[in-house]
């Protein structure tokens, strides 16, 4: 027998009630230039409606995919709500993909519409050829004189003409975000998200223990939204009312001191590659910035190192907090309030490990295993993509992820499946060699990939930016003190650059075909 | 089209998943006569896994309504997750009902096994010859050697002999709970919470704005643990491996003192008469027991007075926060950090307040009207009731109580529409007179009622607990600094006693019956 409640689905529209109800006065600000945008969530409210009028206007149909190109701005915040809130399917299209995976996506998307940043044009004018089903283009500012995209119209203009509709009621398993994984490995895949899914992970993201998005926060959220909807963290500060500051086009280091000096954010949500840049950035110049604002710095894409993490406790009082997740995951499934570990599991997010053949590993902060997780916000196929049969099992999603669980729930990332070096029979961690190195004081970055070894199978290459003077014999002594003798690295190699993926993760696919295609400073394959 | 998402139904068992998994060393402490039973989340998940076999033996099949008539403790919570975890239905029958009202509970619902506490078997077996479907009791603890009750089981008994069975795989809408309505109009009405209300409803109770049930807190759950669910209290404890205390058997204010004195729970929730009990016991017994650990004090059932709030505040430090709901809606719809008001919307709760014809009044901190909410918690309609039709309306449910909403989204009760005062064309909340009339030194309880009135139509009418030497005119005095002197009662009669509900609310429908019945000490109808 049903329980007799009100059967009410869990639309994204059901968010946006709070924030214009609720939290109607509490403003979104988006950096314009040197300026700044300003308004409230009562009129993002009101635009938004008005937006998928407009959308509706140009043909826009429920299940259709618009695509966006775009920065974090309030339009961008808008699209976020209208499009999944008319029924529409928002693809987060992601512009710092290479433009051969950019195109690849949003033809396997099908996308119709594209909301397009005026400097993003140029790119999207350059693979609008391989878009035969897009029928409209939406400029999120002033239309270039001289675009080649056709018919191309101006979001406000749009807006301005556009008559408000009211968001209709959804099945809740309709499909409302699509977002592709970065790509790390062929073809970037789709997750579909629905409404359900999103409006649950927000939820997530709210409660105690885990982000704890609230009220009285106010949100510098620098992680793009065309990637994993910033890790939902709009959709969470629109439903707890928080005060949202979005950095606007292209944002410089610079620019997010700047932004962080002027609005005064208590939390700031970026990759961790962000945290360094700003850490460099705010040395370099002279610390002109106030940043003491910023109580919480919430990493991701990777484990920050510990370095990096008492650098902003030490300079400025700034705790940094992490969580784990992936694209596949909407993207957060556990968190932590420190960097001690990846976290423990959110409410509703089941985990368990698992050895090669399967079978399930206990919780001893020992046994070392891939990271499974089941959860109504976690992905149970890719779209249209035959991959799917390698990453799902028996309604799990296997992660690539090694971790290791303490008895407390508590998740520790060991490596991704790939990057774990198997040396003789033994595992080597790559990332604790990494926040080992990057915790000496004259590595600015480093990064570990296994190379292949005749007698041992495989063996560490370590990689390092440094800053400062530093032999690969001082590193090895660094290493030696921390480490089994058989996990230091023989070949340590000093790069100018660590090449970073389109979501600022080190590119180890990319470190590991250059070696074995040339090898690398003073090393060859 | 349809997100690509796990299709996870949200299930009770989640909850306990958590627990077990993520805090399984976390501790379930229930007071036993003059010590405490303790164990972990991880026993408590064992227990109930062997509970749903014990059912299963005794026949219970999903969809069987299976009722407690039990106190607060680990027994009972046991029960909360193995019987909607094997997909039955748990009725927290209320032993606070009168008995004509209790039999008329357990045989609407159909229960077809009682769970009772061995002080709660005389009751029972008052009323087990109108219970002709229960096919099987069992006793809490030590079977009484004369009862009547048959067949009888002994719990413990059960448990020890039983195999433990997995939790099965349900559809997130079955029947989960029913609870019913304490009557203050006719006979109680049931309402029939989903796994789903009660999944959504407990991560609300974990979000920050809301109760905030963490990780780090320890739960004094006085409420009752069969009167809705205890506000959800004990399935947000687990989810979030919250300590979680219960008081046992029949506790009196004096054990409730030493549990606190003994446990050190952050927090208690209680209705506010059990505040103002224990306020009353610590003086009486020379502040004997320390309360120091209480910094929070989670007070229901109706707005809690400030002379109360701020004895709690002065005294012992303890910030009394409320919130607003009633069985239909699970029963939390709003909280409050403080007592300024009820508090704001939780996420997913939607609310309006109507005027007399329906029409939706605006949130200015002026306008009164009837609440009417909207949330997937919330009931749409009652169990087997014709009386659905009155409480529910364009899928919103009209809750009786007549709020105002400031422009921040904050609601405040002004009263139960039933319980306002029309007097000359103009309202009096009776609400508002109490809370003064509590605030007088000399006031103990008070309760204002409408009394009918040739010239006004309704007058007020206060009737007064006092705790020491006070007049009539004393109290009016009191009230005219600070209300209009239309609100201020010709008549304040002196009662002994006030008499309260089956949950411990005034009991303004008793009041009135005896008023019109045969007068009020001094004065007649």
């Amino acid at each position: 027998m049903h329980g007799l409640m009100m059967d009410r689905p869990l639309l994204i529209k059901r968010l946006l009630w709070r924030a214009e109800h609720v939290f109607g006065d509490k403003q979104v600000i988006s950096r314009d230039g040197s300026g700044y945008h300003t308004y409230t969530y009562a009129e993002l409210g009101s635009r938004v409606r008005r937006l998928a009028g407009a959308l509706a206007a140009l043909g826009v149909a429920p299940g259709d995919r618009v695509a966006t190109l775009a920065w974090n701005t309030h339009r961008h915040l808008e699209c976020y709500f209208a499009v999944p809130g008319m029924g529409a399917i928002l693809h987060t299209a992601n512009h710092r993909l290479s433009e051969d995976q950019l195109a690849y996506t949003m033809d396997h998307a099908r996308d119709r519409v594209v909301l397009v940043e005026p400097d993003l044009v140029p790119l999207l004018e350059s693979i609008a050829d391989r878009l035969p089903l897009v029928h409209s283009y939406v400029v999120l500012g002033k239309v270039p004189a001289d675009t080649t995209l056709s018919p191309v119209f101006d979001y406000e203009d749009l807006l301005a003409h556009a008559a408000a509709v009211e968001l209709p009621e959804l099945d809740e398993y309709a499909a409302a975000g699509l977002c592709y994984t970065s790509g790390t490995t062929g073809d970037p895949k789709g997750v579909l998200y629905s409404h359900r899914s999103t409006v649950l992970h927000t939820l997530a993201l709210c409660v105690k223990g885990s982000a704890e998005v609230a009220e009285d926060d106010t949100y510098l959220v620098v992680t793009p939204m065309s990637h994993v909807n910033a890790w939902g963290t709009p959709y969470a500060c629109a439903l707890q009312g928080t005060t949202l500051v979005l950095p606007g086009t292209h944002p410089r280091p610079e620019d997010l001191l700047r932004i962080i000096h002027d609005q005064r954010p208590n939390v700031m949500v970026a990759a961790v590659t962000v945290g360094t840049m700003l850490r460099d950035a705010h040395n370099s110049t002279g610390r002109r910035y106030h940043l003491d604002s910023l109580q919480r710095l919430w990493l991701g894409g990777q484990a920050p190192p510990a370095a990096l993490t008492e650098w902003w406790q030490q300079n400025n009082g700034t705790v940094v907090v992490n969580g784990w997740g992936m694209t596949e995951t909407s993207p957060i499934a556990t968190f932590s309030p420190d960097v001690s570990s990846q976290g423990k599991p959110l409410p509703l997010v089941e985990m368990r490990i698992t050895d090669e053949a399967g079978t399930e590993l206990p919780w001893d902060g020992k046994s070392v295993g891939e990271l499974e997780v089941c959860t109504p916000w976690a992905a149970r196929e890719y779209l249209d993509d035959p991959r799917s049969v390698d990453s799902f099992r028996e309604g799990w999603l296997r992660t690539g992820d090694v971790s290791v669980f303490t008895p407390d729930g508590s998740m520790a990332l060991k490596d991704r499946s790939k990057d774990l070096i198997k040396s003789g029979g033994e595992w080597i961690s790559s990332v604790d060699l990494e926040n080992a190195l990057m915790a000496h004081p004259m590595v600015h970055e480093a990064v570990v990939i296994a190379i292949p070894d005749e007698t041992w199978l495989e063996r560490p290459l370590a990689c390092v930016e440094a800053q400062g003077s530093v032999t690969e014999e001082e590193l090895r002594n660094h290493l030696q003190a921390r480490f089994a003798k058989y996990w230091v690295p023989e070949h340590i190699v000093f790069v100018r650059r660590i090449p970073k993926t389109s979501v600022g993760k080190f590119d180890k696919k990319q470190l590991r075909a250059r070696y074995l295609e040339c090898g690398l400073p003073g090393i060859s394959p």
